[in-house]
């Protein structure tokens, strides 16, 4: 094994260890000075051994986006919940074969998905949660008016097979730095909220479980009354798009992908082994977005990534004196993490330039359709 | 295994096997009339199989980007290219630890590149090719004149345990719909392509190899004078971005990603569960760009994907009266195809709905840093 950076082929996703082990602090101190259930996104890391390093720092256990998720997962929690509709009797049957001691719940938005699900969990004889997906405000899933959150609640309570856990909701539209415009977001939030969850208490179906939160407003959820789960994913890693949000520092970025230039040929630019299959083509959101490319160097940050093809990035070299030569390393701070590892099949635990370890990104891809022997 | 599309969990990467023998067939019938050497980018396919029936059909040998590509295709070819600047002494013994029976040829465009490499295949008394990459417009790497060019193919002469072969150079800034823009673009490469083989040619190195191509004018390469060898890649599977640049037709698009519709809940979209994690993020360029969105159904191309979450893509109805239920498949012709299937490990070979049989994509990710034991 490698065991200096200069030693590893690049692109290589590296880690700074210490960097990571604050940031799974700093949240799990959060959640618990506030009260609020931990669970945490496993799409960022992917990786059981940051899962189980969650689990032992409070969390209650875990999100995931994917049936490998849940399968890789079930290995280091016995509480998972897949935050994405169970849709198609291949997914719902690779999802309720996880071992039996794991409790499973899953959030859906029309009873049309219950159904199946129902069905395959009473052959089963196994009970599942349901949480009802709200939609407030990010506009991708969700039901969308109080009123129809009751008549779901309700037709799944009916259903037979399948438990009424409570709500959830994604509050992805809220990637806002400017404090003023969050807290009218933040505000808005909290009275739909408030409006969804008094109907359920109306109809006798006030929901246990309401599931909430990501990154980016992660540091105030607990400003939203009712909240009682959260689930950010970023914290762990963090990337340009959290600091440029404001909710992270730069200097809690922990991932980076390490990249060697490859070419200075071109004036005014750098070239480097690390392109858009390594970097992934993700913009920052909104505002932020004119700050423009896919990355910056971390200890460059006016040193961007501008153009990608999918092995080349360009270093738009224009706002820098720095000049590189043929083989020099630089670490790349990407605009989005989560994408970055689903690319990559290990990562290098890394204290300064020693590489220390490296685990492997167990839940990247869709093994579910591939014959048993070659998984 | 899968017998039908029914059964497969989704998203997954689906292949129609008759286009893409159609595909295949097309581009070695172009490359034996014109009486060009066909060497194909592997990066589309990442397959050996794939690879393996574009040498049955006449390929000269292949075309990589990584190392991966490089360990993964010497299994099926003995002459393979690495396309992209060899640098960091781990890249290096990588790659020169390929089976010494396949001839290995590099590009590069800096001596500096040159230097370590020779060095390393000096030492392994393992003879290894160069093309000196040259820049004709696409301004990401390559020499910048033809009197660099001559420079560099004599820096390269001269130092010993390199062999000079030539120039390569890729086209990819001519993605060009519009037929008269199109020749322009293609009169000033061959000018600029000329003056550099003429200048060579005066300095008593001319290239034996003049690399060039792609799919979006691979058709058209032949007109440019003193080319000897094309490495198109995307014409095997085709995409929107060459439907929309005018290089396939719609029915030519080989690789769709199956797809399940998870939510109808918010008006005017229908939620499928192929996101960015399996389409990718990726623009069509240029012109087309206008027409947005990251994918488009196969059999109803107004219905595009126009927004993405990691594993989350939104169709927009507003152009269509199709109004989908939850459960549904759709096929999604995705904007770059080369990048999906690096999102997925396994391809399914279909009939129609039939799965008749499916392959891996082996020489996807970079496991050049993995512990043997793990690979």
């Amino acid at each position: 094994m490698p065991q200096y950076a200069t030693e590893l082929e690049t692109p290589a996703a590296i880690v700074d260890l210490d960097r990571l082990a604050r940031n799974l602090d700093t949240m799990a101190a959060y959640c618990a000075v506030h009260e609020l259930a931990l669970r945490p996104h496993v799409k960022t890391h992917k990786a059981p051994r940051i899962a189980a390093e969650q689990m032992r720092l409070g969390a209650v256990g875990l999100t995931c986006a994917t049936t490998q998720e849940l399968e890789v997962m079930s290995t280091v929690s016995a509480d998972l919940l897949l935050a994405h509709p169970p849709v198609g009797i291949p997914k719902i049957h690779r999802a309720l074969s996880i071992d039996r001691e794991v409790a499973l719940s899953f959030a859906l938005d029309n009873v049309e998905v219950a159904i199946p699900l129902a069905n395959v969990a009473r052959d089963a004889a196994r009970p599942v949660g349901v949480l009802v997906e709200v939609d407030l405000g990010m506009h991708r899933v969700g039901v969308q008016t109080p009123a129809d959150a009751v008549r779901l609640a309700r037709e799944i309570s009916d259903l037979g097979g399948l438990r009424y856990d409570g709500i959830l909701f994604y509050p992805g539209h809220i990637r806002e730095p400017q404090e003023q415009r969050q807290d009218a977001l933040l505000h808005e939030l909290a009275e739909d909220l408030g409006q969804v969850i008094q109907a359920l208490a109306g109809a006798d179906l006030g929901p246990r479980v309401v599931s909430g939160g990501s990154t980016p407003i992660g540091w105030r959820i607990h400003e939203v009354p009712g909240i009682t789960e959260v689930r950010p994913g970023t914290y762990v890693y963090n990337d340009r798009t959290t600091a440029a949000l404001g909710a992270c520092d730069w200097e809690d970025c922990a991932l980076t992908v390490l990249a060697t230039v490859v070419s200075v040929a071109v004036p005014g630019q750098a070239v480097i082994d690390a392109g858009s299959k390594a970097l992934g083509r993700e913009p920052l959101p909104g505002e932020s977005a004119s700050l423009g490319g896919y990355g910056a160097l971390e200890d460059r940050p006016e040193v961007i990534v501008t153009r990608l093809s999918e092995e080349h990035g360009i270093l738009d070299l224009s706002a820098s004196d720095w000049r590189p030569s043929i083989g020099d390393q630089v670490r790349v701070v990407p605009n989005h993490v989560c994408y970055v590892v689903n690319l990559f099949d290990t990562i290098f635990g890394m204290r300064d330039t020693v590489v220390e370890t490296h685990w492997p990104v167990t839940a990247r891809g869709r093994d579910g359709n591939r014959p048993v022997w070659s998984r």
